[in-house]
């Protein structure tokens, strides 16, 4: 299973779980419940709570790399034992955004592919197909491309152009997806983009789409734009929204009522 | 020391080393001499020699991160050790190219400044102002910004628009220089791309020039381009035309030839 593709492994989960959600495993220290502080392991033992209350709904899980580097190395050890414990049925996504000259973008997809083992990663357009190809050469991993980003400042050089840079990034990452192994990264808080690009990829091309809850994006938007025709080819994800639903010694309770309604929510619409 | 501003201390190794050269130590486990792979921590021992054979020639240090996540937790601890032997008065630039949303880049800033306690950091500005702020907040720190980058790929998406991409953000990295703290990245592959970047930021910001040596960059017009009209306010980079220059026992004296050389050049050039 840990060498099944990522595209197999993200339908397997999908048809399991009836699920198009992915939570987003960033935990910092801060946020967590204090009584974790305790434990050997706080970013650890967070993640580990929220896996075993959310593992029959989810279609992926996201770690952010940011999270688990702001705890220097011991963060990547958490971020090691958290990648272990999912059960390697569920694909994880690296949320690097990594982008370089493609001698450091071969490092970067070493690290990422064969030290950590994830099954997919963000990666950043600006500096062109060099720096992503190294990434795609991994036939077997996902590699979504940032293309119209959730935050606020997402325009300012997105939408640079008389054809929009996003939609032209778009359309470039059409031509990159020779393995069947390209998607991309579209905010859920600009459902107007989500439908364009969708419009640009087709039916096939995944897209992986953060920003509902924390960022405020539309959900039924998301999912009418989104997903294709047969409601699938969309990862709808969410990460303040679900994994800090509750503060206390049952917050793994709230955090999956939470994930169930929204797997549940993004499910009657799409059906 | 160590709490020195970075403008402060790059001005200070420049004239005390009489250098706008950059070392980027960009250690990879195939390529240091072998007889390093007994030591026990082999990426630090190589790093090690390199510093000591050229601390009196350059105004920073720039190790890319990316090498050291190759090689996982304990490449993180190596990037560490690096940093500490490092001498305090030299500055270290995290090559990082981060880009995330507000909430996420607050943590990678948290990572690069606080806890691996770097000068400065590059990151890419395809997701907008909110992505870069968290980093140029912290006012005694260095930011670099993408603008022209040394790949070939480069132009893909940098030369999007009527008025190119890469000058838009040169143009915005004006704006964002409210603490003299924001630099911009120009790839020494690009002559004239240099030449109309130092136009538009005029002569007071700063450029990191990576892409002399293996990439291949002009020397000489990178110089003359990249400089202002005092020979000053540009770092010219090169990573593995210096650090792989030497294969035996007695590399780091060869490092140490050709970094000096480099040096002397670059200053031949800017005199």
């Amino acid at each position: 299973m840990a060498n099944m593709n990522f595209i197999d492994k993200l339908g397997g989960a999908s048809k399991r779980n009836d699920s198009l959600l992915c939570i987003g495993l960033d935990p910092s220290m801060e946020k967590i419940p204090t009584f974790l502080h305790a434990a050997k392991d706080p970013i650890f033992e967070f993640n580990k709570r929220i896996i075993d209350a959310t593992k029959d709904l989810v279609v992926a899980y996201k770690p952010n790399l940011a999270f688990y580097e702001a705890e220097g190395p011991e963060g990547l050890k958490s971020l090691m034992r958290t990648i272990e414990y999912i059960p390697a049925s569920i694909p994880i996504i690296a949320d690097a955004k990594r982008g370089d000259i493609g001698n450091t973008a071969r490092a970067y997809a070493r690290a990422v592919f064969d030290v950590f083992g994830f099954d997919a990663v963000t990666v950043n357009p600006y500096m062109g197909v060099d720096s992503i190809k190294p990434f795609l050469n991994y036939e077997d991993k996902g590699v979504f491309v940032l293309c119209r980003t959730s935050n606020p400042s997402a325009s300012e050089f997105q939408n640079i152009g008389a054809k929009p840079l996003y939609q032209i990034v778009a359309e470039h990452a059409v031509t990159w997806n020779v393995h069947e192994n390209c998607g991309l990264v579209v905010g859920a808080t600009w459902p107007e983009e989500i439908k364009k690009i969708r419009t640009i990829i087709g039916e096939d091309m995944l897209m992986l789409i953060p920003g509902i809850g924390a960022q405020g994006g539309d959900l039924e938007k998301v999912v009418k734009f989104g997903t294709n025709s047969h409601g699938e080819n969309a990862i709808i994800a969410s990460s303040r929204g679900i994994i800090y639903a509750g503060k206390d010694r049952n917050f793994d309770e709230k955090v999956r009522d939470v994930a169930l309604s929204l797997r549940d929510k993004i499910n009657s619409l799409r059906h």
